[in-house]
């Protein structure tokens, strides 16, 4: 029924689009060398890293011991894909340079078998002994990532083929066997280096990891180490004391009766509900929906398609957020969704948006491309601040200075965005989905362009070079305009979002009726050269409800606009927030906050009685002007 | 200003009350020889007590090892307390003779100084090492408190001459030097037996603890050995790491650095908010209110109304819950007040109910009679099923099954009440606040006699005997009978309740005018063998919004008639319950639930826009029915 797609290629996209390349030149000019100082231990005041320097330890160009998480080699692995990616951004040989460097490291640090794992580089003996806490699978699979960017970027085999003897050496010990990942995105890893190298043992190696996982849902009880206790973080106390607090399991960092953290209390296709570590769960889902593609595996692709839904009918935050608690990081019941202890992590919805890009892959439908984009300029979003040099893990709903970080609760509810994290998945995470965004914009099939966001870019596809200009995400309307390589018809297929109720779609001038088929205008003929496809509408601002089952949002409002959820902002409002109403029938308006760059929401308000005037601003945009009051739902 | 008010002692009133006689019988014929069981051992699927057999062993009397929370000692003195108590309501020599021998083997366990309690009788090297920790004055407290019961009740000196003893090696401890208690109790224990013995010594070490307290804000880091870690609880690991896992220190059972947690960053005086675990703070309270009347302390009582005020007007729930957060079983900041994980330790309201009694000697005023009212037939109350065998220790104001209990962060709400706890110090306190509620009533005056709730009781005071009989709770009117002792003026003073709007007040039939002090109805006068004092008043449905600074019950408003607070419960509404709305306009009519016993409340409510009828039930009889889904507040 559905026309088998395929992303277009990253190198083939160039983003044009104003607020998206202003976002990608600062992580090529500001986020990617930040970063890389911070993983030197460079930057005083952030959280001590010690990342790169575990390679240089481990590679023997340095003397004294591992420091940090057991996973803190992802750390590394992701600033590579994001400095990698950056490089199409903006060339940059000084940098390229020192990626080799970096490279030559991390090649000098892999053990003759292919093995690499700065923490274990010391203790050879217990490598993958403890799969539960250790993330040897999870850096694994970062590091493979990154050399499938590095490598598409670059053209440079060097770090490529440092991932495949670790691939190797993974398929080596692992084709056979019932072990499974503590923590999933080795599965992601092998996916792309098998899209990377054709080499289908690497998907295979990722579908058995998948198909594995739950068949045996007391795996971790029966062969995690009694007490293994020492590995989750290494070299500060007061660290380790954080963790310890927040995940006590008697010795363990992580539970091993907990199957449901881990995703492994069932067979995922028996997986009915998204439950536990959210992120865990979103990289899981990401990897099923490319094996399921790759292997045109049915009842994977149902799987995902259920589980992509549940998520999305039960489980999200209006912004894009996954996972409502801060213990475990996990998804709490369905419709659970506190806004004040929300956990909301970062990398949840990096993953999430990892996850829609495959499923449009799978089946172009609108949908996911709606919850990409909700998550790309919310949810994941606002993980940045405007300088792209602070960071948020959690991204709650609801913030009141005083309560947000202080009060027993609420400890990761923090009111201000941080120089780095000692557990610093999140920055490189976001960094690496932003640079490389163009890979989300277009796929294409044997008859079809697909367009899935109104981002400005242009694409050079097998049937046709299109651009797109666009006056989103602040103003209406898109064009585009088509360069075909042949005469011969093919469909252009625009994806029409589901916030946009009311567009005049026009060709060359002349308004035309064109069909709406899951989410996507399909405008199909024999394109000529220079041929313009206009879509003309206005971006209104509208009110969002949540499902009446959401306790906490109920009698209340969110605002949006375009593709943008907001928030009020106490330096916008009168406070306490929580004493303000949006009355059902007031009227919205844009308005301009040009501190923030941003097109506010202005409406007639109440507070006890009397009127004020409320504004909105954005929700990635919210404490970016010290600490104040925020909030997403209103009451009305 | 105020008279000098004393409460009218237990022995000379009777509760002659429908509601709470039939409480009290239920204490004094199932809840006391049912926890006598549990303490014994007894009770199949109860969770282990062993708290008598720590005494035995500690006595000599049998082998083995000490047992249980280092607190374990307290639930015995509790029961004793309540079984002392429950000899008034019902006489029972046999029930009596077990006491004697329990104190019998008290008395063998206490050592030749005074000192006793049962874990430190192996460790006398230990003893007072820990205070912060190890509960050694707060047993004492509660063991005090007992003895001065079961002399009150039986005359006997028995137990009361352990209690002297104990304290007296107390005070020879404590008199000099910075040591305070890690939680208050003992000044409540202190101060009682300063009141049963009129020796000054002991209200004098009751002040000196309470005036200590937060001058050195870093006393139990300065004054706690490193990693303790053995002492909190004994004999289970699985209890163990329960307790572990909720209070992770680093070895700490409690943190040393916390000095909010039990009140010890700021001297008493200086303090101006509720602040750290609410048990603490409510017991810290109650010794103070009673030593400032007791010392004519004028500080200390300017000290305990503006925190009274202060607990009421921002850290209290609608049903007397006080304690928003498990962490620490603490306050959280002003008009923190979630509902789904509400703390609201059954407890923290008991200890409220005598901090309120407390108030009411210091300064005759209508509102603390109001909050004892409230926590009365509310927020204690709700600790205890209906047929008095099963235990909250929380008291939600919203519960989800599949939510509630299991959820993380949920874990602490259970939606049915247990038959007992690892923890027990609920069960005991509240059936010894009920048994004795007797003390709550009353309190006189040189020239007056006041009467602070209409329980229906009979109170012999130096100016009179008076007789209250009242259609309360369920039905409005109250009349008083009053047999004066001798021909001379004074004032009976009646508390009108704050909910109470509209009443008519008859003197021997006639009807009268007479002011309202303070909340209380004041009729001056000559009075004459048989007089009799009627209000007439009806019991009016209500609705209650709210603080506005209340996020959590924003455009919500929770039901009320009479003293009782109402809740909705899934077993008489269309589920899920967040789904309802009362129209701010729909009727409010008292209906009845034959099978609980109780006034209901109807309303026509919504949802979804169809129309549905609603019933509510009193909150303290929510969770009598199997589990099931119930929430306090309703969305207008």
């Amino acid at each position: 029924m559905c026309a088998k797609l395929r992303e277009v290629p990253l190198r083939q996209v160039t983003v044009t689009d104003e607020f998206w390349s202003a976002r990608q030149r600062q992580i090529a000019e500001i986020a990617v060398p930040y970063m890389e100082r911070v993983l030197r231990d460079e930057v005083p005041g952030a959280a001590k890293s010690h990342a790169i320097e575990n390679f240089r330890i481990a590679a023997g160009e340095a003397g004294g011991e591992f420091y940090g998480m057991v996973f803190q080699d992802s750390d590394v692995a992701k600033w590579i894909e994001t400095a990698s990616y950056s490089l199409l951004v903006k060339p940059d040989p000084a940098l390229e340079a020192r990626l080799d460097e970096l490279i030559a490291t991390i090649a000098k640090a892999q053990q003759s078998d292919g093995y690499l794992n700065t923490y274990f580089a010391k203790r050879p003996e217990a490598r993958w002994t403890n799969l539960l806490e250790c993330h040897e699978l999870y850096c694994a699979g970062h590091m493979i990532e990154a050399a499938v960017a590095h490598h598409e970027v670059t053209g440079k085999r060097n770090l490529l083929d440092v991932a495949i003897r670790l691939a190797d050496c993974i398929v080596e010990r692992f084709w056979e066997g019932e072990d499974i990942p503590g923590h999933q995105e080795i599965e992601i890893g092998l996916m792309r280096l098998y899209r990377a190298t054709g080499e289908t043992r690497y998907r295979d190696m990722a579908k058995r990891f998948l198909d594995r996982r739950g068949q045996n849902p007391r795996y971790f009880r029966e062969h995690t180490p009694a007490h293994p206790g020492e590995h989750f973080f290494s070299g500060a106390d007061e660290v380790m004391d954080e963790f310890r607090s927040s995940d006590p399991y008697g010795g363990y960092d992580i539970d091993p009766d907990d199957a449901d953290y881990n995703q492994s209390y069932a067979p995922v296709r028996k997986q009915t509900e998204a439950r536990g570590h959210a992120v865990r769960m979103m990289y899981m889902l990401t990897a099923m929906a490319d094996a399921a593609e790759a292997a045109g595996d049915e009842s994977l692709r149902e799987t995902c398609e259920r589980l992509w839904e549940h998520i999305v009918e039960r489980q999200m935050y209006v912004t894009g957020g996954l996972g409502g608690t801060a213990k475990g990081e996990a998804f709490l019941p369905d419709f659970e969704l506190p806004n004040d202890t929300a956990y909301a992590e970062t990398c949840a919805s990096v993953a999430m948006a990892f996850f829609c890009q495959r499923m449009l892959n799978l089946t172009p439908d609108g949908r996911y491309a709606d919850a990409l984009e909700l998550e790309l300029y919310n949810g994941a979003l606002s993980g940045m601040s405007l300088d792209g040099t602070r960071y948020f893990y959690v991204n709650p709903l609801e913030v009141v200075p005083g309560v947000a970080g202080v009060a027993p609760g609420y400890e990761h509810v923090l009111p201000e965005r941080q120089k780095w994290l000692a557990c610093a998945c999140c920055p490189p995470n976001l960094a690496r989905l932003i640079v490389a965004m163009g890979r989300c914009l277009w796929s294409e099939s044997e008859g079809a362009i697909y367009s899935h966001l109104f981002v400005g870019s242009r694409a050079r596809t097998a049937l046709a070079d299109v651009e797109l200009t666009s006056g989103m995400p602040w103003n209406g309307g898109a064009a585009y305009v088509v360069h075909p390589r042949a005469s011969a018809p093919f469909a252009l297929m625009v994806r029409i979002p589901g916030w946009l109720k009311k567009f005049r779609a026009s060709l060359n001038g002349v308004e035309i009726e064109a069909p709406v088929e899951r989410g996507y205008l399909k405008v199909e003929r024999i394109w000529r050269e220079g041929d313009a496809l206009a879509l003309e509408f206005d971006l209104e601002p509208r009110r969002i409800h949540a499902d009446p089952r959401v306790a906490a949002d109920a009698g209340c409002a969110a605002l949006a606009r375009g593709p943008f959820v907001y928030c009020f902002e106490g330096a916008d409002n009168p406070v306490p927030l929580r004493e303000l109403r949006l009355p059902p029938d007031a009227e919205l308006k844009a308005g301009e906050n040009s501190e923030l760059r941003v097109r506010t929401l202005r409406a007639p308000g109440e507070r006890g009685g009397e009127s004020v005037e409320l504004t909105a601003i954005p929700y990635y945009a919210w404490a970016n002007r010290g600490v104040n009051e925020m909030r997403v739902w209103l009451r009305e």
